[in-house]
């Protein structure tokens, strides 16, 4: 049975209009009924942009209140909005709009790499002549897909989750059965809107009447004001980013109103939790991905000091279970519940291989204490996190091995002190063929973060008896 | 798409395990852990006693934590549950029981009247051996049936209202989206459980992991009792107990971490809204019935002082409109949400009538001001509510009519100070036929709430040109 509520930004907006919807550094505000109308304003230009119900739209933009405006405004529309990384290369956009058949690339300012795109900028888009006439959607209907984002995985050819309007209302709901939910909340977003954890704040925001703190980006002194000067009560972060507001913290404390810090992408090092302890910084470990519309498993607050270094249970609606193990033994961490993606966009083969019965195999490798607590061990054998972005050892290697003077590629992550890991690449290669050439090439093909740092030509590759890459040899070769 | 969660209870057993789930007043307890152990265990020996999945159980019980695991027992069955009012006559539920195939009545004490239904008692039942090869039910389907309980409704015959899992959840996350959630919230439920006022609290109590504190019945000491030292934060009442509890108080307040007191059943007189706003109390006002499984609207708490009188606007997930009317114009209520009834049971043409499209048509008539707020104009324009109990008219004259002396019967509701209104029947009868008989046929056939305070013989009744009975006319005869 399809479950369909009003069009939540026309809800909140009914409920609580005059209350702050967001507030940015500048002092900035906008209320949610200024958010809904302009956003409903949006919509109907869309549609003198022949933006029409079902079309798959980019949206390339920074953290911005016109980006929150825009993702809305294709929601009134029923267009499927497709969130580009900033950090892409062109080439990388490119691919995935044309894999996720996207129609229109709306876009902060002009970028001439992408004139084959049908483009219109956010200034372009206010000049059009609103349509009237327009029947804007009324009703949610919580089964269709709104947003999609791209995720590379084991294969190496980044894949679109799909993220419906139910993914996202359960994400927030299951969040708010952990955290509770108070009328002076405020959650402050360092994170972008194009990731999962950005957006499904900015949605939690619509679903409680609660105002977010919209940063550009993370910037370790503006988020450290927000916390101590601007009311903000919660805040999700990288564990990158805690480790700057630790240090940056100093000796002094936080408002005894900041109630969560929700720690997200990728394990925790034992010390900087010890440290957070120390000064009562009310970190709360996560465990989620972009198919699992952000967190599904967190540490509540009753558990936090008693498991450090857990990421906690499944949330409410949430089911874990770890491939075939008891208690204590590590495996492959399943997960199910409603918040995880109905599968990836055109991936008919994928989509068997990591869903079965509702479970998504998330490639993860964890086990549960005797209580029932996750603690991840290692994000999926081959993935490195790199200041919170997700980087996929074969999307590199797939892109090295284009040059035909690469015969064999492979590559894994390096600790890093400021990025936590940064990945680092092993090829087999012509003599003539130059690291430098190598990284000229990359350059323009992947996005700066998913760059490898250091490039090594070795005479082979450490290999199984099926002749497999063993990528977690290659650490040994350092 | 279904909808799939964990089982809600091993959830919060999971979560919660040695969180209070419900206290009592004589200081008893019990953990969720320990809730959900005996409810697997009850569920066990239900098998012993034949219950399979899909059955219809009846239960009848005053409120009490067996009820409460009795309840749970029979969705770790995939039972579903059917709520007889203890104030009905055996006449009633033996009506009700057959109406719903019923095949098993579980019953705090034997009920001699109810001899002819399958009984077992709670006792019994713990006397019956647990099968320990069952497997119970691990995963909830949000579109299951999981509670059935009887409304009258204007045709006259009671029909079963049924609510899916689904149904009471929406209910619980809706309301926690309009009051918030905090971790030390608890609940107090002095309505019973068979009424889906008190039902729907207990659900919430496992869904937000809270406690709730449980009475048998409404006692205006213990009410007040709680409020003031047992930490109660929020409590659920009808109109009449407010009304007690508020002369109760005298020139006392309540601790200020009471911070609501949910009002339903009825509207509420104006000059007890004036009274408790003077003595603070936190009042928010509501509107529901069975098959909005509790309150679909309900007044926030921002808006509470600013719109006395208002039942608020729908939930989150609700929406509300006046049948083809414009802000400020009276017209009939409906209602649709996904807390909303699938529908009645086994009753076709009453869901062809009640239910359009997702809109539940409520019969009761109300207005929506400039700003969209809800004023309950007048139940369903036949409705009496008797201490917070819905009477309907249509019912009492069915009985009635079913005396061979009686030819004609009209119902109405008469003002009173205690129970808010009560019902008065006027009847063309046999001039031999005296009240005293009509009193006593009655009093095997409805239950005292129902039964007619006063009944009055005249020569005719109030009809319009089609010869209908004009009930609001028949206040004029008093």
């Amino acid at each position: 049975m399809c479950t369909v509520i009003p069009h939540w930004l026309d809800k909140q907006a009914d409920l609580s209009p005059n209350d702050i919807a967001v507030e940015l550094k500048d002092g900035t505000t906008i209320t949610f009924s200024r958010l809904a109308e302009n956003s409903r304003e949006k919509a109907r230009k869309l549609v003198a942009a022949n933006v029409t119900k079902g079309d798959h739209v980019a949206i390339l933009s920074g953290n911005s209140i016109e980006m929150m405006e825009t993702i809305h405004a294709c929601s009134y529309l029923g267009a499927v909005v497709v969130l580009l990384n900033m950090r892409l290369t062109a080439y990388e956009m490119k691919q995935q709009m044309q894999d996720a058949n996207v129609t229109l690339l709306i876009i902060e300012t002009e970028k001439k790499e992408l004139t084959e795109c049908r483009q219109i900028t956010f200034e372009q888009l206010e000049d059009l002549e609103a349509d009237r006439e327009m029947q804007l959607i009324e009703e949610i209907n919580l089964d269709k897909v709104f947003t999609m984002m791209y995720t590379s995985g084991t294969s190496g050819f980044p894949k679109a989750v799909q993220h419906t309007y139910g993914n996202h209302w359960w994400s927030a709901t299951s969040s708010s059965l952990n955290f509770g939910q108070h009328h002076d909340d405020k959650w402050l977003v360092p994170l972008p809107l194009f990731h999962v954890s950005g957006l499904s704040t900015m949605l939690k925001g619509i679903i409680y009447g609660m105002p977010i703190y919209l940063l550009e980006k993370f910037d370790v002194e503006e988020v450290h004001d927000a916390i101590m000067h601007k009311q903000v009560t919660m805040a999700s972060v990288v564990t990158v980013m805690l480790q700057r507001l630790v240090n940056y913290l100093g000796d002094a404390s936080y408002p005894e109103a900041f109630r969560c810090m929700l720690l997200g992408g990728g394990p925790a090092p034992e010390t900087l939790l010890q440290q957070t302890k120390e000064k009562q910084i009310p970190v709360f470990q996560s465990y989620g991905m972009t198919e699992t519309a952000s967190q599904i498993v967190t540490l509540s607050p009753k558990d936090a000091l008693r498991k450090i270094g857990s990421a906690g249970k499944p949330l409410f609606p949430a089911q874990l279970t770890i491939r075939g193990k008891q208690a204590g033994e590590v495996g492959e961490i399943l997960v199910k519940g409603p918040m995880v993606t109905t599968g990836y966009f055109n991936r008919p083969e994928a989509n068997e291989q990591t869903f079965s019965n509702g479970w998504l195999a998330t490639g993860d490798v964890g086990y549960l204490d005797e209580e029932g607590f996750l603690y991840v061990v290692d994000r999926r054998s081959d993935l490195i996190i790199s200041g919170g972005e997700n980087v996929y050892p074969s999307e590199i290697e797939n892109v090295l091995l284009q040059m035909e003077e690469i015969f064999e590629a492979g590559v894994t992550g390096k600790k890093d002190s400021e990025w936590g890991e940064v990945p680092v690449a092993f090829v087999v290669a012509d003599d003539n063929l130059t690291t430098d050439a190598m990284f000229s090439f990359l350059r323009d093909r992947l996005a700066q973060y998913k760059q490898p740092k250091e490039i090594y030509i070795t005479d082979e590759l450490p290999r199984n008896a099926a002749n497999k890459l063993v990528r977690h040899a290659l650490k040994k070769l350092f």
